[in-house]
């Protein structure tokens, strides 16, 4: 995706836009890890003091205790998992946006119109598939339903007030409208049924984010890792000190910077659905679905201009099948 | 996630939460690798005192016998295993969740209600559904199935005293119920194969949950990487003794320490199914389900309020379809 | 899982099982790589008589020729290949015990029932099911099919002794059955097609199975890593010759069995499907498939009792649509 | 694949094809990294003349500060997520030309023909699914549609301009067109639902590939990383300054090469659906498609032929069904 | 698998087919690998007469240029890549299995037969899927088609000669022959389209062989693999020329063996679907599936023999619903 400019040498001195990226502090995950590098810092300074002017505390073979190999594959086993979740709550929304993609198309295919109420409770379905999507974004973020409000009449955003799973009831309007279309012979049994299965996609997808929310990587492993990395930090000083003198504390530092970082950027990606530089753009994918749903019901319903040309009656038929 | 707060360095002085995670012992697993820890400590005491006393014992070339990436990346595989298990058991939970919401909100919408005893039966078939999420939690614990007794007629909770797969007896009776309906015209048969389709997806999740509770890692690993470990840290003293002194014991224990924690953690994770602190919280995952149930139930079915604009008839002749 | 019992200092001295895992013999790869590892002392004793006696043949760079990072992930590449075979041979029977459950559960619900005869020939499908499971694990063995003889009549016992397939042939008799059933309108279209998508369910297993059990880690990579195996610990006596003396033959003797042993676990559980202790429980599991069906035996049809409340000819009307 | 040639020492002399791969630059990431490379050559360069002229710079312990396996595990994880992203892009268009050659497949042999008409509408619909194709490419590449003009009415192509999602408007087009079938009697609604589900596929696949597109590798990842390899490279002449005097700079370019290289083809391959060498190419697989098209179109519609044999009525009926 | 003779010792000497492995050419890429590991030897002696008649060499500090744990992760990488394109293929081989196998027995188990010709009909139809895996065989190696002539008549086999894609047409004549099949009343449209969806397996799984073929793993990590590669070894000589002297140029063969060798292996089987000893045995996975189909065509219909139970009339009742 990059391209070779034959001016590498130019762009390095006036645009080294690459460096920017390497020094940029916001998204970056230094502030976090912050209090973990003072503290191991401070620590090398108190024994690089101590070595200096009380007793020599040269002791390299500490620095073998802990083999680096055990610590390196925890930390990368860390970093794995923890992209895993990121990248599956990616792919649950990605399945989001699929499934209110293929279910608002076959509604505005599928289901007849006889009416203008018809159209309009149409366009009011398919708008409540993209309310799902803000409606579990919400959920996954602990924060109050109020960008609901334009979807809903009000009786039913008082509904929503009461219930302890906002999606799921409005899943289950879906269903519900589907369910009055087919009893009111607009949709056929088989039709609802394949549209029950894009609505079960949906719900699954929720399940999944709540998954993945709720479940943290297991405690001990956080607790182990957490332990071992201070342990590795604190017995280096012990190895550098004859060589660095003073430098000891922010070499050490800088050691504890790389370590707790990547451990940090796990930390940091495990739930993402937050509102961070690092967490997935919730927002501008619903802001998307929004736009793809306007998309539709600004067409002409497709169905609809085709009835002309069929006998009605027939219809009729094929639905009673 | 975690929050850049300016006043970092206070933060560390006066509320070192990040410290108290290190140090935390409960849900750790320090308790349960004790015996080996303190036998490789005791092991390192002896070789320190017969170096000192006895005969020299320093041999630093056993130290690279048993190769440590070869070590660390056995290790790993076990943890990445490990774990593998973990997060299946917690995604079959997730399945079993998601199926109960679908499979519910599917029964409350598609099956149609004459009488008050029709909505009974629907309520009691819905409750069903949550009861089989429990009783898969105990089957897979081994523990009594009390926890079923508000759900089930008393005959039915003496039915299944006698059988030796309890949540399989209890899908055979939401099948059961589920025909029933179809047989008396409330259901479609499309739409109860559908609903059979989604029971299937409980059956399933029960079954994988029963896989990875009855199929540990093959016991070959689990011999090969114990000898390999203890091999290690018995050769270390050989290694240390010289530098560190009666130091060689601690040392080394802290060593078997890092090492058998991990291999440790994933003994500990691999069945998830258990009660303690590193196990899932199938508990609160029970009693979740239980609410979005009852969230369900508290809605008046919608299906019954839109029956009100309908010629009943036409209603019945979708069925017959 | 472990529970920290207080007085772990007494359990260790008292009763040591983690050592016991350590030490045991039986189901450990000790016996099968005691050639390679016989060999390789052999060897290591050789070089040091011919060190002590002959020439000087300490010749440490060529302990670095090899280098073992690439020879351990090359043998934990072997090991997750292997373990990824195991697992998914155990995911594969864990799909035949689900869809053994679903098919025989909505056979025995949806099927109808009107004479004594109707349910003898329900039973005898049934156990044509669990037969089925039977059937892939003798074939997956090369065994003869002796244990199938209870499941079926004498004349299917002959037929089954000319087929290639012998589980293949199984589900035939159970699509068949099914077909029979659907002829004489015991059981609609519709629920037809959805067993037979169970059944297909059974048969992807099987074919899953063989695949694991035909297609072996490619030769090449079996043969490049012998060799590296076996050219590394060739050249450690050059390396240790000088420091270890006479005691380089056991300590060959000791890395060999390291490093032997890992590959020869992957060997070992890459197919899993044998009889010994590092294989799949298979045996059990077809038992608990048994007892599976024993239960749902034992329960009355619970289709047929609703049957008394419905009125038969509409039930008939059903199935005609 | 390859095969031993006997003559294997003058094919080395004669045509050593293996060696221009290795130091081939169209395709490499040569000329990608060079900034960075240059500015680490620099350093070096800045560093010997220091040490040379002013003061010495020696400082081998700074060497070890950055442990070489967690670097090392990173871009291996950076380079295994990038290639996951290409390979499921890659996936995501199998899936395009799977779903892609079995609707039309479907569509040429289920839907009904009476007119020349009949025909004519549908080769365009069959043409409307390799558009998909085409416009998923573009869309992907924010390219504009002219590609698709030839598939398409001036008023469709007109239509095309102002909506956001250009393939999302394909597949509701040949929604339109399928469920126009239907409604003439055409198709049966059995078909139609099973061809809806293939749609469905493309669509879901588009989708994918915008996910792939829309998320790249979590920012604190690329900082991280960025900053670790940096670190590794200017700490590096302190290490090596002492040994090779004025070489430490080409040399410390050679190993800024190797690990830049590593990362760069992790950002190129990242997004795999630019026009480059070492993205997919999507334009020889659009062009396979529209051959799959061509190939069903010139054979004489199946369905048509065998229409000879049978009473037509009777057709009728079942699509009544 | 491997069972424990209490002789290990007399295998040892007799019988030490271990030892075979390890020495065994055929299937190894000793001689693929010639070439580079040839020059690499060249390179090494010259290096030695240099170092010796003209200038010293040695400089040890080169062989930590380039850091073996990257170039170690990235062979790894290379092989894991390639080992998991060889085993999609073989799974996909193991959907065709499948997907013929489910296919044919519901062909032959699902359509009604009244005349021999229809049974001729359908035994033609099953042969045409045991030839769609043939044609997929052919295809992949781009081989002619002439082992297709026996199942197809003379029109037909010429017919593909002009076809840019050989495997579809046939699914396009299995496609034909089911509806044909539906439209004389012989199959119902719900079975119908099961069977498509089973076709539909066969096409996705020739798509997914094409995918493998047709995308090898990106330009440019093999470039920067084999670049680093190369580096490394030609970086030896100068770490080793001291030690080893006139030794170096074999040793460095050695180590080129050793990683070039990995190399290889990934090259070979990155693309299965040859003929050569490290590929998928396709003509033995063709030839397993004719001998099922042979099983299934030598079975009475099973269906066929049920008939006689069943009063006709009512079976063609069930086909029009």
């Amino acid at each position: 995706m990059r391209q070779f400019s034959p001016s590498a040498v130019k762009r390095l001195l006036l645009d080294p836009n690459w460096l920017r990226l390497a020094l940029r502090l916001r998204g970056s995950v230094i502030p976090a890890i912050l209090p973990e590098v003072l503290f191991c810092v401070a620590f090398g300074v108190l024994i690089s003091a101590a070595d200096i002017y009380i007793v020599n505390l040269h002791w390299p073979v500490l620095g073998s205790l802990i083999p680096s190999i055990v610590l390196g594959l925890l930390l990368v086993f860390r970093t794995n998992t923890a992209y895993e979740r990121f990248w599956e709550g990616r792919r649950q929304w990605g399945n989001i946006i699929n499934a209110s993609r293929n279910l608002t198309r076959l509604m505005w295919t599928a289901i007849d119109e006889q009416t203008a109420a018809d159209r309009q409770g149409k366009i009011k379905a398919v708008n409540l598939v993209g309310a799902f999507a803000i409606a579990t974004k919400q959920h996954l973020r602990h924060q109050t339903f109020v960008e609901l409000q334009p979807f809903l009449a009000p009786h039913e955003y008082q509904e929503l007030q009461s219930v302890q799973n906002v999606p799921l009831r409005i899943a289950l309007w879906i269903e519900s409208y589907l369910h009055q279309q087919h009893c009111c012979g607009q949709l056929s049994l088989y039709q609802l049924t394949y549209m029950d299965e894009l609505l079960v996609l949906l719900v699954d997808a929720l399940g999944s984010c709540e998954r993945i929310l709720k479940t943290p990587i297991p405690l001990a492993y956080a607790i182990h890792l957490k332990q071992l990395l201070l342990l590795y930090c604190l017995l280096l000083p012990f190895q550098l000190v004859d060589d660095l003198g003073w430098l000891t504390g922010p070499m050490v530092g800088l050691i504890a910077f790389t370590l707790f970082g990547v451990e940090e950027i796990g930390i940091e990606i495990e739930n993402p659905f937050g509102r961070d530089l690092n967490d997935l753009p919730l927002d501008a994918i619903c802001i998307t679905m929004q736009q793809n749903i306007h998309d539709l019901i600004s067409t002409p319903a497709p169905h609809q201009s085709s009835l002309d040309d069929v006998v009605i009656p027939h219809d009729h038929d094929h639905y009673s099948s």
